[in-house]
């Protein structure tokens, strides 16, 4: 059982096909005769790691039922321009009704597999994961992490329900680190690790002294990470976060962080070049 | 009452607050008392225009009511890094629990609407308008929009049902763009204008007889819209799209098209980046 | 892909089946064996304009998916009082117990397409549309005026954020007819054409000078419709609203104009009588 | 706590506002500025009995709270045209935004409870009630039962799940009136009456042996149901249901049933003639 | 059609699922490959009378449609430890993300099942029913009730608005018994019978003088019950209810009273012990 | 912002009084006017732990808001019989109307409270945590959840999203628990530990060696607990399931393990007996 068999992602694609369509494709209905059959291709225009294709199955299920899908590749794999992805078979009038709100979703999860792929590609070698975060988009955040899965990253925690993550914030208000990192251990669930996010030296060494088993290194230079993992050496696992590109990720890497979370594999990967050609019959 | 006040937007914030929190946010829970108040500001670390502020009052309303909201801009106004945004204040467990949601979607809405400006920026004088498509991520097609509009650009049709496109695959369906367009016109509500895809000059022409009110010029080089839009003599609308980029659309609206349709404003804005910075008493 | 396939048609038939069976038909429950199996069939027992057909098998799958059906004729179509509109078959227990769903869905929109149908029959020959109104009751707009459109009629806008008509209000607020219309061109999307409600000549005269591609002429009697049609002689799309009757509309209709709205096709449209009659086997 | 405060009314209150308005009042968004202030005033313009005056501050509170609502008359008020239902105090633009959606629901429910009105007053001086039956449109049950109330009429059962109703095909599949009546009574909840349809007299008979505490007397003459209640003689509950009409309701009411079911009531009342004028300020 | 084939236990199961996976199955994605087919068997390990088996095939439906159910036996029966109650093939990744859901609900319902069924047979014999409450759980309803018919019970009224219970506050209210009384009858729907909850004798006689249809005696002693009981001669349905348990039951049942409603049926049953084994393949 | 802010908390408030209203409390509205005001009283019957007081006045809020709730103790604190839990004052009407909902949901979190608080007094001095399961009601799991903490207990995992526990299946379907742990470390958020459910003390010393962070010993006897314990020897977390009773508990405890695990907590606590009184005014 998949993310697709998820009833919130059927959820999702019922309130995608209402927002489309509203009361129905009228241009559609005032030119094309209900019996008309069609075909269609759905293929890339440019190289990509594609993400999604379950939910072609998925949407046309959720518009009447009439369409059948048969998928060519598998989510993570990557593709030439014009690779075949999936085709589609029924009435000409669903086939349109559907194209915009299928290319939409694939074109946005294709898009984060893609950029999330060459991150993952730029630290070839280095031991480190790529993972998201949690600036995702409302609705599509189950969708969005899968993605970075296919591209070949990793999660970082899904919700404020499932993760200890101790920021500055927390520390002031528990009264510093030590207290915080205490807090967090008495109270949280016993399969949770606690990390705590770290801007300095000391902050480190109090962390690690009160038990933090993850230190996020916030916004350092690529040198004060490398000292940092040193520092830390293999007594909790290291995150680095904050100002991540695809320019400075492989040095980051090279530090031997363990972890780098990069905001923009959710909030900002530009939808990749889908299209789907229609073949009237 | 504007896009903010409609009980769509209502169910958005309340999902985008339930994915996020699920069962609650356990990090502050167990550090930070719920008696612990705080202010906090919301403030952008790159010039952008900004969009979604009324917003943040609508997600703390939804968040239990507890936190007081002062916007400090309007929608659609350009800042310099650091303005503030807004203010808010109430408990400091309720101001760690929102942010993540609020700078989610004002991130994603503000980039957009900055996109558009440059994109509105880069044709100033001409007489075209920058709209948007329905290339947009389930739902959020209504905010997207209304963040295109803060950004002065204006919005293409909304949905399948309140706008009549003519495109290859109705042409072949109808039997040609003069039956096509007989059908529209046949039995479009009569508010709606009939607008017709075209690739080339001989379709400009044959759309242009049967009574197309709009011309969609696709994917065309800078050359032959201008050509066409010389043909078409007023006679319709004309708009422009397919590939277009902000280092080609001066050029583009220099041709004179009415309309400039860019697909990326929604499906490709980069989110901009916004601070919350906390405060606590 | 019909209004039928629209997922919030799916969502109403379900709402509707939740609100008549609560938690089940008491009734057949203890009277009915589950094994029982039956045979129905529904037809009217009055001359009918029927539609809603293809609901029956919504509701027949929305309710456990045991019974098939077999639609006998296509909505639109005049039936004779007797003539079969459908055959059901299945459980006795499941006929029983969306009997009364599928009835009142049905009989209601019957209602309105075959008062539709009468309208359309008084103004035969004429060039008139005739159309609907956002007068509809909530949640039923869309198969509402898919209904109207089954007895030969014509949709108006949807909603309020598919057609731009300036009413009275919308004028003084916006200082006058010019500026209104000048205000709603500026921003409106380049598919609508903007509609303008006027009651004295003066204001017709106003409103085609100010660009008005249509003129909605408001409780005028059918000279003033008739002065009215002729001074706009072509250059806006008229409309008659207000006090339409079977009585008098063909004489409106005689007065030239394009479109007469009708609301009561809508909000008063009486159920025909339609039957659905069991055979246990 | 009226049914105005149920959940369920709220829900759909929410569901009008968002079928109406979509992503806006486009025309008013364009043409009247937010800041502009407004009153309104809701009168018929037909003699009403009222119903629904509760939801215009339900409706107003869904479209964002801006807007202040003075009911001036109490529900199940006869009123004459011109009358003043409620005053309304605001931004114009919600006012605009707000007033079809409260017009259709208050129309629909007026109409309701004015012709139950009629009813009811052409059996004054009878001891029989009007009931209204399960004729009612999908999602508005609720709202049309309580319209009845409003017009003097009494409600027949909610749902399926409220009441025993031994029809024809129960009693056939049952094996008879006996066995039916016998079954309903082995497994009903002790509050509630079990009620069998007859049409003729051998069936009253033989429902009164088996014990039914109502009897519905279906689709007699007149002169029948006298008979019916003479021979039932007080043993049985009496209801009179099919092809009630105002003029002939009155010599059923004499024969002396008890209940007098309606179907027209909530599935052909004709909405009443409200209106909401708009003063800017 | 039965309780499970309504729209809401279908939208019950989703949510179930929904709850508990989350995002998906964690675990289950990493350990186990979506090619791996499975067996399963459900089975109590204790003595159970089992409910719920039809919702096995509902929730392996909303989770995908991959695993096929065969149920063994039917809700209502007595079942030895070991028995087989269902088998399912399909995906072991379903299987294992189904298999919390599934257990969850059959062990609740067949818990209440399994207690009504021991009251029931604690009063074998004796002519009363066991019957439930509103002491219910949130959005369980429904099949808590149908649990209570498959152990044996009966239901008392679903709601609020399906049944008239005159409790002391209404008594207060109303200006006495004989007040409230007569308000009830003079309003309520006529298929529901009034009853009158009663502490003294006084209050039965006077309750049964003002048409009470049903008195209910709550909290009365064993002997006062019968003295009651025998005071009421069969004029009303009685009604024991307040403080019944298992060892006290068969008295009071022995009093003659027509029925005893039994809160812990539904808020206090114990879930019984069911288990899923999975056989890999 | 706590666990009752939460918008699903809220919508589980709608739908629970949605559920028991249907279309309003019949009784109360024909026997209480609107206008009578009143005051009630909430308190327990029988010693309890508190849980759930802050819903009461989410209650009320969303039956229309016309009720003050003043909240006399916070959740978790132990109550001696006949404590004031809160008093609430406005119509007697919504008082009526919300009583069993509000009753419902406190008397069943209190359940869950007080039965935890007699597992964790039965460990008093251990070091030991009593935790929850999954075994939850469906809709019910953040409440039950928080009831449990309010008792004093532990959360376990909230779904199958957010931890990794390799049960037996797991085991057989990758191949063996050193496989099994390598799969799940390989993929897991890194914030997530590893838990490894262990029947023998072979599979202990499998899972410690793959690198296991959490051992769940399943069902074994207080002795092989104690040796498991002492085997693993603080290199793993351990945790007991299965069986887990309150005569058992403390014994348990004293082998030394981190973890017990009680699935009765939540699928089988008994009611709490607490009780509303009504004064009327």
């Amino acid at each position: 059982m998949d993310v697709f068999d998820l009833p919130a992602v059927d959820d999702l694609v019922r309130a995608a096909l209402a927002e489309d369509l509203g009361a129905g494709d009228l241009t559609t209905r005032l030119t094309v005769s209900p019996q008309t059959p069609a075909r269609a291709e759905i293929s890339p225009k440019e190289a990509v790691v594609i993400a999604g294709v379950p939910l072609i199955a998925k949407i046309c299920a959720a518009a009447g039922g009439r369409v059948s899908v048969t998928p060519q590749v598998a989510d993570g794999t990557r593709l030439e321009p014009g690779t075949l992805v999936a085709t589609l078979a029924g009435p000409a009038q669903t086939l349109l009704a559907i194209e915009r709100v299928t290319l939409n979703l694939l074109q946005h999860l294709s898009g984060i597999a893609t950029l999330t792929a060459r991150f993952v590609a730029a630290v070839a070698g280095c031991k480190c994961r790529i993972v998201d975060t949690r600036k995702t988009l409302p609705g599509l955040r189950v969708l969005q992490k899968y993605a970075v899965r296919a591209g070949g990253g990793f999660n970082h925690r899904l919700r404020l329900d499932d993760g200890i993550l101790i920021k500055n914030n927390h520390i002031t208000a528990a009264g510093g680190i030590t207290a915080a990192v205490a807090a967090a251990r008495a109270g949280a669930p016993h399969g949770l690790k606690v990390e705590v996010e770290c801007t300095t030296f000391e902050e480190v060494d109090e962390a690690l002294r009160a038990g933090a088993e993850i230190i996020l290194l916030d916004n350092m230079s690529v040198a004060q990470l490398a000292e940092a993992v040193q520092r830390i050496g293999g007594r909790a696992v290291t995150e680095a976060s904050g100002g991540i590109a695809l320019d400075n990720v492989r040095a980051i890497a090279q530090t031997g962080v363990d972890i780098i979370s990069v905001g923009k594999l959710t909030h900002s990967a530009p939808a990749v070049d889908l299209h789907m050609t229609l073949f009237l019959q």
